[in-house]
C-alpha cells in the first residue's frame, strides 16, 4: 500500500472510530489535509461516517471546490475542514459531530473544563461560537466561507470549540491525535454533567493540564488507544 | 418490485429503524397513507414493529375498519392513525410510541422545545393531550373515534403531540420525514432532560426552527439519515 | 412436548428474557410453581439467569426443600420464593432481583407510583422491607424461613415490594405476567428517577390503574410483548 | 494445563471481564501476583485489556522492573502494582481503572459508601489520593515509585482508592475476589449518583457490611458471578 493509500485508510478507520465511540451518528464528518498537498483536504462524499469506504473519498481545495470529476454530493458544511485548514497550518485533521455526550455545553450554562488527565488532552477552554451573532437566523449549518472563517476564529489556536445549538469542531496534528482528542471532549464532557450537580468540581492545574495533555499524544499512547478502538469498530 | 412493494418494504424498514433507535419496543406503531388510494393505510397486524414482515401488513380505512379478509388481530389503538389521516390531509405517515427519551415530558412539568438544528425539524411546539379531561378513567389507551379525533384536534397543524401518561405521536409527509422527526423528537427530548437542570437553555428562534426544519428535510439529507439508520437495522 | 415440558421451557426463557432486558445480571432469579403440585415450585440451582437452560432446573417444596437427588447447589435465596408460595395462592411465578432501575428506590427517599399505563401493571403501591427493624445486622440476604415470612407479610396482596439496600421481588399469576411486572417496575422505575427532578409527577388515578392494569394482562397483549422479548433473547 | 498457566489464563479472562463490564477502556490494567513467587507479578505489556492474549502477558519485580528479555513495551503506570504488592502481602491481584461509574468520586464533592449488600464487597470506605499535595503539579500518572509508595500508602488496609482527577485502584486476595469488588464498586458507585439527589440515603451499618461483604466473597458465589462475566466476555 502507498502511503497516501495508507493514510487514506486510516482517514476511513476514523469514521468507523468515531462512530463506533458515539461521537458521529447519522450526521457528522471527518477528514484530512491531502500528506501530499497542504492546499488539499480528504474527505467523504455525503454520507454517514459508519457507512464510508475508501471509495467515498473526495479531494477538495482549501475553498472547499472538488478537485476531480466526482459529481457526487458532497458534505454541505465541508467548509468547515477548508476553513480551518486555511486558519491553522499546524492542523491536519479535522471532525465536526452531534455526540450527545458534548451537546448540553452547546445549548445550556456549562462550561467545558478539563477534570482529569484524559481530559487536558484538550487543552484549557473551549470556546462557543454562535452563528447568531454574526449571521442572524440561519439553518444553523456552516456553509459559507464567511461563516466557515468566523469559526476558524473562534477557534483560534485552540483544538476545540462548540457550536451554539449545533454541536463541536474538534482538530488534531495527526487522524490519531484527532480520535483522541475528540473521544476525551466527549468523555470528559459527560463527567462533568454527572458531576457538577454534586459541587466541588475544579479543573486540573495549568501545569497539570499542559503535562498530562502532551503525555497523552506521545505516539504509544495514541497507538494503544486507536489499536483498541480500531478492533472495536471492526477493523 | 411495484411501486406499492416498494413502500410497503420501506414500511417495513421503518418498523425496524425505530425500533433500532429505541423509538419503539415491544409496543407502539408506524402506519403509511395507501399511497393508491387517500382514504385508506397500512400497517402492521398487532406485533412488535422490530418483528414486523411484509407479510404482517394490513390495510384498514380511515375508520380503521378492516379491508380484505386477513383474520389476523390488529392493534387496538389503531384509530390513532385513521383519525389523524382522516383529520390532516396532508399527513401520509404516522407512528405512536413511548420512547424513554419523551415519557418524562408526559408525567412531568417539562416543556419540550427545539433547541438544535436537528430538534427543529419538529417544529416550535408540543401539544399535551390528557385524556382525563374529556373521557375520564379509562385504560388510557386511544381506542375509540371519539378518543382519536380529540387527539389529532390537539394536534392539529403540529407535527407531534405527547400524551399524558402514555407516549408521543409524530406525523410526516413521508415515511423518511417521519423517522427523521421521531428520532429527532427523541434526541432532542433527551438534551433537554440532561441540560435544562444547569439553567440557560433557550429554544432556536422562530427564524431559525423555519430554515433548519426546512433544511432537515431536503430528499438527500433524507436519505443519507435513512441509509445509515437502515443499515444499522440490518437492511 | 409434554405440557410440563413446555412450562419449564417457558421458565427457562424467562430467565433469559429478564437477563436480556436489564432486570437480572449475575444475580436474581425466577421460579414458577409446579403446575401438576401447588405445594412445589421449579427454580434453576445457582447460576446466573442468562446461562440457565432447562437442565440447570430443580424442584422445591414451599419449605425450600429439594425433591429429589440433585446435588447441585441451589440459590441461598430460594426461600423467598417458597415463602411466597405459600402465602400467595394465587401466585404462580416469583423473580428476584437488583436491576438498576429499581435500587434508588431501596436505598433512598423515593416512592414508586405508576405514572404511565404500563406502569399499571403493578398496581398503585409498592411496600418496602427493611431486614434491619425485625432481624437486626445480618448479611442482607433472604435465606431463612423466618425472614421468607416476614417479606411475604410485607408484600401483601400487592405485586411487588422493595428490599431496603437490597432489590426487588415481583410476582405474577403467569412468567407471561411476570415478566410484564417486572419489566415495567423497571421502566416505570427509571422514568421517574428522570422524571421527579422535574416537578409536576403525579401518578395515574386510582380507576386509571385499575383499567390499565388490566389491559396489561389480557393474553394477547403478554403474547405480543413476549414474542418480542424471546425474539430478543436468541429464542 | 500447569496450574501457573490456568492462572495465566484466569488473568487474560480478568483483563476481558472487566472491559466488558464497562470498568477498563483503552485504558487501565489488572496484574496478578506471582502464585509462585510472592516477589513477582505477572501484567500484559502496553496494550488495552480487550486485546489482551496470553502471550503478552509479561513477568516483574516488586519495583516493577521487567525479569526476562521481553523487549515491549509495558503500562508506564505498573509501578502502582508493584508498590501495592509490596506493602500488602495479602493482596494477590491489583486493578487501576478509570471507569465512568466512579470517576465523578475523583472529580467532585461525593463520598463513596456501602448502600447495598454488593456494594459491601469494598468495606466501609475508599480513600482519596490526591497526586498534587505531596507531588504538585505532574502529568497525573502514578509512574515513581515515590508516587505508587504515597497511593499504597493512602489505600492502607482498605481494598479501594480514589486517585484525584484521575481514577481508581481496587485489590482483591484472588482475581475473583478483585473482579468481584472491582464491579460492585462501579455499580454501587453508579447507584449511589443516581440516588444521592433524592435524599434519604445511609450506607449500610457496620454489622450489615461486615457480614455482606464476608458472604459475596464465598467461592461459590465467586464462582457463581465469574462464570457469569466470563461468558458475557466471550470465554
Amino acid at each position: 500500500m502507498s502511503e497516501l493509500a495508507s493514510d487514506l485508510a486510516e482517514l476511513v478507520t476514523a469514521n468507523h472510530i468515531l462512530a463506533r465511540e458515539d461521537v458521529l451518528d447519522a450526521f457528522g464528518h471527518v477528514s484530512l489535509r491531502s500528506p501530499q498537498a497542504d492546499g488539499e483536504y480528504f474527505i467523504s462524499r455525503s454520507r454517514s461516517p459508519e457507512l464510508v469506504v475508501v471509495e467515498d473519498l473526495q479531494r477538495y481545495d482549501l475553498d472547499s471546490k472538488l478537485l476531480g470529476d466526482d459529481e457526487r454530493r458532497g458534505y454541505i458544511e465541508r467548509v468547515i475542514h477548508g476553513g480551518i485548514y486555511k486558519a491553522r497550518p499546524d492542523v491536519k485533521a479535522v471532525a465536526h459531530f452531534h455526540s450527545p455526550a458534548i451537546m448540553p455545553f452547546c445549548v445550556a450554562d456549562i462550561v467545558w473544563k478539563p477534570v482529569t488527565h484524559l481530559g487536558a488532552t484538550i487543552g484549557t477552554d473551549v470556546a462557543l461560537w454562535d452563528s447568531q451573532a454574526e449571521f442572524g437566523d440561519t439553518d444553523m449549518l456552516v456553509s459559507t466561507a464567511d461563516q466557515a472563517a468566523s469559526l476558524a476564529w473562534a477557534l483560534a489556536n485552540s483544538n476545540a470549540v462548540f457550536l451554539r445549538g449545533h454541536g463541536a469542531v474538534v482538530v488534531g496534528g495527526t487522524l490519531r491525535e484527532l480520535a483522541m482528542r475528540t473521544i476525551q471532549l466527549c468523555r470528559n464532557g459527560d463527567l462533568l454533567l454527572r458531576s457538577l450537580p454534586f459541587g466541588g468540581v475544579t479543573p486540573l492545574t495549568a501545569g497539570e493540564i499542559a503535562l498530562s495533555g502532551a503525555k497523552n499524544l506521545e505516539p504509544p499512547v495514541l497507538a494503544r488507544a486507536w489499536d483498541y478502538w480500531a478492533t472495536r469498530a471492526g477493523h
